[in-house]
């Protein structure tokens, strides 16, 4: 076999065995595949396209081609969540403690933010002394004392999508569901889970733009996942404006605390339990969804998620003293308000440049390399269909530097969409549910 | 301008400015652009295309990525002549001579060649102490001498199309119109020419089998050469069977001797005064192209262009005695005929495998790095149409060694389609002209 005649198969539209596959992408990851055949052959497959089948070998090549974890030794199902992202978007850090609570184990290897968007890892590290660097050892051993860890991803897992995905990035080939697909899913397999619930974003905030594209995305991820012998449903859910009412860190962090005590606004509130519910269903743990949702705001209402929570902050290293002061956050020292300029209902969100705006407050990446600055925050006061007064307040910027604090405002400011009339009803926050 | 906006530009189908071909064909010569960005934008320019325009932009980059010639010095117009490949195409070496002698400049920079088909360099090289090898201040001085220089591509010419084939060769991004064209042009226009004749072969001894691939190839040609301000036109001329009754290099060489006597076969013949005689009207030596072929006549008649083969053997350092005693070149020792199964007519060819058979004598390359046994050939007694008998000879094999003889013989044999009936009236030696 040669990359060269793959590489051609797939430019005229042809259909790579599960060899095939295996030997381009073991090739890759051992260095006897060079980067400009593999990117060669990324273009040809964003241009022409997957089958499901070349998809699932696509996967699992990238699953196998790292450490598979096995929690054997732990009873019980073993089950994640995976988000594509998007501005505000903390439910993990809510479902999670809720579900190990529930009796399950939640093994949950998470990413970064990068772009407008959070990610679960960065939100973690606010804590102060919360180390989401364990060693896969380390990972099992939290795991197994209180049913939950948080790590980011290692060296170990998945070094193929890791290799693959600095290719993608500098080779315009990373928008394609397939590929997104087999980078998502190889990485959660990896994980040792037996279900797992996928929230694919959709709207202004979400990568995904389109219901359509989510829709796309959130369906070749189910039936990859089912094709691996895995439960998984996907919950497309609504990302046209922030999900709750903080976007930041140490916010993110609060808000969380807030919800896990039994507050917290409605939207992060149901969003989380309803995740949390499906987890519990594909998990074994209840019969159906609505038993899950029960038992989910049960977790809240004994104040024994919040104590998982607490836990796993201290088996990792973190000052759990937070769950209780979370004034031991890292909190921004100053605040500026935006105030809305004429009166009139919130019709829309441009949801990504919030997220972009919170970036140039130091609050997420514009590189890779960036440092975060875990204090500031987007707090945000008004959501779609709000009726404002002319001069009341949109959002409050929470901030340390005025740097760049002005083109953050404008940015923000011109990212509200405002009427004379109200919008029409809500689109619900949960859109679509595949693979139940 | 960042690489990786110009790959997903093409992805997405877009059309890049001059300015954007430009930034990537100079880093990628500068090493600024990587391969693996290179190899993503040249299977998305495989699989979108290109339009006319960012073809003659992409020619034009390539063009001026190294040295462009210029012999200003030299009065009259420079005329060359560009085959995309044959089996037995050893027209160069006849109507460079007649151009030459017949007063035009002709600054030929080969190829060599690479599987079925033979190159010039290595025909020439046939030739005892013949140097392909000239720096270019030695080519200038040749040409200014005797009107006519062969050389071979140096480093200094299209470096941007050596770093590019290669890249093309890994990634099955070869055959591509545009692609090939702008290799093709950019370096025959660093030769500093005014006008080009080119031969786009069309058949099963061509590299595009088919005419409608060989007539789109020439259309762009000719269109890209007449946007960098040359007269350019192309010649759709059949390769269904091997050109002339010889292929192999010393064997080449003696036929060309022939007609350069005033003898040899008639298609050879006829094609090389057709190209020539296009060469001396596109270059202003005649008025039409009918004049031309008489020029190209007298020239060979009156023995002025056997003279001028015999200058340019000497000034580049050959044995100019071979023009008069051709035994002088290197000749096979051993002789093998393949005979006719059974009577018939030839009714058609497999002419690619006649070029692949003589490389498995030693006469052509299978890799790039592999040395020509210039004596070895095959000598055609039968055409296309012929009648032949059971047991005649439909070819001789001249040879030095047994190893591959069975294999090659074979080969041969089963590459000669007969018949009971004559086939119908054969297709004409040159099927359209292109750009006149």
């Amino acid at each position: 076999m040669r990359a060269v005649d793959l590489i051609r198969k797939k430019r005229d539209s042809g259909e790579h065995s599960r060899e095939e596959i295996d030997f381009l992408i073991s090739g890759y990851v051992r260095g006897t595949i060079p980067d400009y055949q593999m990117a060669a052959w990324l273009m040809a497959i964003w241009i022409r396209g997957m089958s499901r089948s070349e998809l699932a070998s696509l996967t699992e090549a990238m699953l196998y081609s790292g450490k598979v974890l096995n929690h054997a030794e732990i009873p019980g199902r073993k089950v994640d969540k995976h988000s594509t992202g998007g501005v505000g978007d903390k439910t993990s850090l809510i479902l999670a403690p809720i579900v190990a609570a529930g009796g399950l184990t939640v093994p949950m290897i998470s990413g970064r933010g990068l772009g407008h968007t959070g990610g679960t890892l960065d939100k973690l590290e606010a804590i102060p002394g919360f180390n989401t660097g364990l060693s896969l050892n380390e990972f099992g051993n939290v795991l197994r004392e209180c049913g939950l860890a948080l790590i980011g991803q290692t060296e170990e897992i998945a070094p193929a999508d890791k290799k693959i995905y600095a290719l993608r990035d500098a080779t315009s080939t990373v928008e394609n569901i397939g590929l997104i697909c087999a980078s998502i899913m190889s990485k959660k397999l990896a994980e040792g889970i037996d279900a797992l619930v996928l929230d694919v974003k959709t709207g202004s905030g979400a990568f995904m733009k389109r219901e359509e594209e989510s829709l796309a995305l959130a369906e070749v991820m189910v039936e990859t996942g089912k094709r691996m012998g895995k439960k998984v449903v996907a919950l497309i859910t609504d990302m046209d404006q922030p999900l709750g009412r903080m976007a930041g860190h140490s916010c993110e962090i609060i808000e969380c605390l807030d919800v896990l005590n039994g507050h917290g606004p409605d939207d992060l509130r149901q969003l989380s339990l309803e995740l949390a519910a499906w987890m519990f269903y594909l998990g074994g743990r209840t019969k159906s969804v609505d038993e899950g949702r029960s038992l989910a705001e049960t977790m809240i209402s004994t104040g024994q998620a919040k104590e998982k929570f607490r836990h796993v902050i201290r088996l990792q290293g973190g000052d759990d003293r937070v769950v209780d002061e979370p004034h031991l956050l890292p909190m921004a020292r100053l605040r500026s308000q935006i105030k809305n300029a004429a009166g009139g209902y919130i019709t829309g969100t441009n949801c990504e440049q919030f997220g972009l705006a919170l970036a140039m407050l130091g609050g997420g990446r514009e590189k890779k390399e960036d440092k975060i600055d875990h204090s500031v925050g987007l707090e945000f006061h008004k959501r779609i269909g709000d009726r404002v007064e002319k001069g009341e307040t949109l959002v409050t910027i929470h901030y340390n530097s005025d740097a760049r604090l002005a083109e953050a405002s404008s940015l923000i400011a011109a990212s509200f969409q405002t009427g004379n009339e109200p919008p029409g009803s809500p689109r619900p926050l949960v859109r679509r549910i595949l693979g139940a």
